[in-house]
């Protein structure tokens, strides 16, 4: 496998884990300055719409997600890839989870070696 | 302006025109052979799913819409770019249009000097 293939690889596998640990420190590190979180019916994201979007949410939820790749393209320092999510938020007040399942295209970014999610585009239902 | 990004600029007002047209012909020479349409709650759709749903919506409707293009980004043969569509459904026998917003990004892909829409997530509502 292609170095930066395996990196984007990583780079989303640390996602996952990081939103079902909630842990949005890391989850920060992981994006771009400048980063666009496109959902339905929904006005695009950035950094501080997420963070302030992912604490709410936490705070009621637990976010696992199971990502399968379909296809990762890199072009210099830009890449891009869709996923297939499959979702299991769990109520932390008890009660049973809800499972959802949907496609993402995502946008990636390169600096000093490393990738960053920099537009991400979430077919899942609106909110968590 | 980059030639590339007025190409870009041009294939999306003629994506836009031949919708309107109902132009299946000339959509069909916008989209590469690998095209993957990504919408919410529908499995992924290449050329054949995209002609048949295209056929099956114009018999009932017009689509006329808006494109606000938001950014776009060239990599050598690769582009990315995200929109805002503001899109009208007129009924063809007649009735009140419906109207809806959202967002797209979209991967796009040159070859022999020419853009084509590669990939695309449509983040309005699942069908029109």
């Amino acid at each position: 496998m292609h170095p930066d293939e395996e990196a984007i690889r990583n780079l989303i596998a640390d996602w996952a884990r990081a939103t079902a640990e909630g842990d949005l420190h890391e989850l920060m590190d992981l994006m771009t300055d400048d980063v666009v979180f496109l959902t339905s019916g929904q006005a695009p994201m950035r950094r501080d719409d997420f963070a302030a979007g992912f604490m709410a949410a936490i705070e009621h939820v637990k976010i696992e997600a199971q990502t399968d790749v379909q296809e990762i393209q890199v072009a210099n320092d830009w890449a891009w890839c869709w996923n297939y999510l499959d979702v299991k938020v769990t109520p932390r007040a008890g009660g049973s989870a809800n499972r959802r399942g949907g496609y993402t295209l995502t946008i990636l970014r390169k600096y000093d070696d490393r990738w960053y999610i920099a537009r991400d585009a979430n077919l899942l239902a609106a909110s968590l």
